[in-house]
């Protein structure tokens, strides 16, 4: 419980992560891991990460790249060449960690197989990020969010009841794996400092899908029976879901009786809890759209902000859905810090997504913006060992590219 | 890149987590430590954490219970009395990490404030999951999935086009939140290992809803425009989504025009890629209708299965869309252990999810099922060093409940 201390190291201080991952899952990943102090490497082709040229450019920079490639280095490198996979020898030698997001067998094709890297280092703790796992008859697939969404069950769980199976909006199939995988190298990290060697550490898309289904997939392992799809409301419990105020909507979620009662109570129809109509869940399940119209029709007395202030302060779960615009201008998501902006040298500042990890001893932070493509690849390099003619030859060959 | 190894000692041996967490983000959180072989001692009142009596009972225990507490003891403790409190700072004086979710203040309120568990044991690391975060206007509300998924703009993209927003079906504000924390905890006890002392880590459920808005944060960012809900389809990609085989629905995840041109190939409409009507994505997307007509027709001449081993062989992301019945039975799933059966003493066999972290070295396993409540009381306090006679006191005056 220390106060936040500009002494204390940062968990990953120390730490150096080569990172071969592009566009999302991996990305997503070591972000983590810079931003909980490790030194990562992204090493990028001459073309660069496909982000780097997605979404919108300012400046010419992509938003969706500096999002998530704060806290890295770039070296551009050419894995193709012999000369090119000498140097990433060279740096795996020194590193704590190996991060990539290849199909499985990817890396050993290039070279790069589990034993050779155990012998260039030991103390190695690889990781790799992929659609289904490196076993199993799907290994060779390609992978990508929307399809791990479709065949993990996910989707057909989400929608609107009587309409199709929907994929999630966002691209949750990615960041779970990556999430996954940061919790694992941490973990394998700490292992390493137990055991003295590193290990291997996986996550899949797939699996990281399937381990989101909580109580779906325990209610369905002891029945056998397939969830419904139920939009807003919920499978099992009622009134629950979007209410009418006078000036708009509500989400009110009164998840058991106790909080039903104080929810009921501040419409002033707390008296329903007793009534032979509405005194279990299952009476109030089956009417639930009556019961739905005496709610909203209490509700018509007042606004969607006095109803929110007045049902939070009785205790009971609520609030609007928001918009992104809403969302991030939120007195509370500001006081979070979950928009920052992040000055990027010669392109001006760009507004990310803050840290939803908070340390106050050593709490998060931006030590260096997203890198430009090869911006680090002569500090990298010389760090590691080369020398300044080594570095200038590997330049010359184009093994290597730097931006300055 | 150690192989599995029973001499290897797993990342978080000698840990010890004091949990006072209940129903899901938190127990979902402690599972995990508890997955890496932290030593997790459950708090559970004399009625157990809810979800003891939630879901389906078989044999008079709960799944979704078992499913969230493997790898943990559970001691019972009253925690509204002196006697109890004294229980547990014994208990924080030898442990390592201490987890809770409450609300903020509710664990200084009953007597264990920041400033006095430092004194207790500087070496412990806190943590926290809620709704909000600790600071911020909204400290004191109520929270939940439901609430967090409407107000962090999670609903607002989720859902069919031309229809309202919808939640994500999976509790993943929760989830997520808790993901988040194993993350921070594991990355604070390397910087204990650092440092010496512990510190406070601490996740939101709404702050980790909104760090799942990915590209759609850094567009939003970085164009003012709010995106729209676009259910199956890509907001910007097309073809892409749920096309018809012969035998049902295909899902197709063409992300790039190299993935495209090998689609279209597969289904021997390669040359739509040099069509002026179809040469571009803007003009693919503005007659997607006619595009994905095109593609059903060809689909038409081959089932599910055909068209999923063909498209993936050819190097296109493809699948079905599965319930969780299908999904858990797909041989892939299998293969991954994705779902486990573990034997529960005196209740049979129970189903659950694997493990998503998959490690070579030391890999997860299930050292323990889920507690009775109170099935680890006796042993829990005999290791932290109370007596015999200390235990029967406690037991005798129902500070502490043990089932045998």
């Amino acid at each position: 419980m220390a106060e936040t201390n500009a002494a204390m190291h940062p968990p990953l201080e120390g730490i150096r992560v080569i990172d071969l991952t592009r566009v999302l899952s991996g990305p997503f990943c070591t972000m983590m891991l810079g931003d909980m102090g490790a030194e990562v490497i992204k090493i990028e082709t001459a073309k660069g990460d496909p982000t780097r040229a997605q979404g919108t450019l300012k400046d010419g920079f992509s938003w969706y790249y500096a999002s998530f490639n704060r806290n890295k280095k770039s070296l551009v490198l050419d894995l193709y060449r012999e000369e090119g996979k000498r140097v990433l020898e060279r740096l795996i030698e020194e590193a704590d960690v190996l991060v990539d997001n290849f199909r499985p067998g990817v890396l050993a094709a290039m070279g790069f197989g589990a034993e050779r890297l155990k012998k260039i280092n030991p103390r190695l703790v690889t990781a790799s990020i992929n659609g289904y796992g490196s076993t199993g008859p799907y290994v060779d697939r390609p992978a990508f969010d929307f399809i791990a969404q479709a065949m993990s069950g996910l989707m057909s769980v989400n929608g609107a009841e009587g309409t199709p199976p929907m994929r999630v909006a966002q691209p949750i199939t990615d960041l779970v794996a990556g999430l996954y995988c940061a919790f694992g190298i941490v973990s394998a990290l700490r292992a390493r400092d137990l055991n003295g060697v590193g290990q291997h550490v996986e996550t899949a898309m797939m699996n990281g899908a399937i381990s989101m289904m909580a109580y779906l997939a325990s209610e369905h392992l002891a029945t056998g029976q397939l969830p419904e799809r139920t939009g807003n409301d919920h499978p099992l419990v009622a009134p629950y879901g979007l209410f009418a105020a006078r000036d708009g909507q509500i989400a009110v979620a009164p998840s058991n009786d106790v909080i039903l009662q104080r929810f009921l109570n501040a419409l002033q129809l707390g008296h329903l809890m007793d009534d032979p109509r509405y005194d279990t869940n299952e009476k109030r399940f089956a009417r639930r759209d009556e019961l739905s119209q005496l709610i909203d029709q209490a509700l018509s007395n007042g606004t969607q902000d006095e109803w929110i202030d007045h049902l939070n302060a009785a205790g009971v779960p609520c609030g609007k859905v928001q918009n992104l615009a809403e969302a991030f201008n939120d007195p509370q998501v500001q006081a979070q810090e979950m928009v920052i902006e992040v000055e990027q040298p010669h392109h001006g500042p760009i507004r990310m997504l803050g840290f939803p990890v908070k340390l106050t001893g050593t709490p998060c932070k931006v030590a260096r913006p997203a890198p430009l493509l090869g911006g680090d690849t002569r500090d990298v390099l010389a760090e590691a060992g080369f020398s300044g003619s080594e570095i200038e030859e590997l330049l010359e060959a184009s093994v290597v590219r730097a931006t300055h």
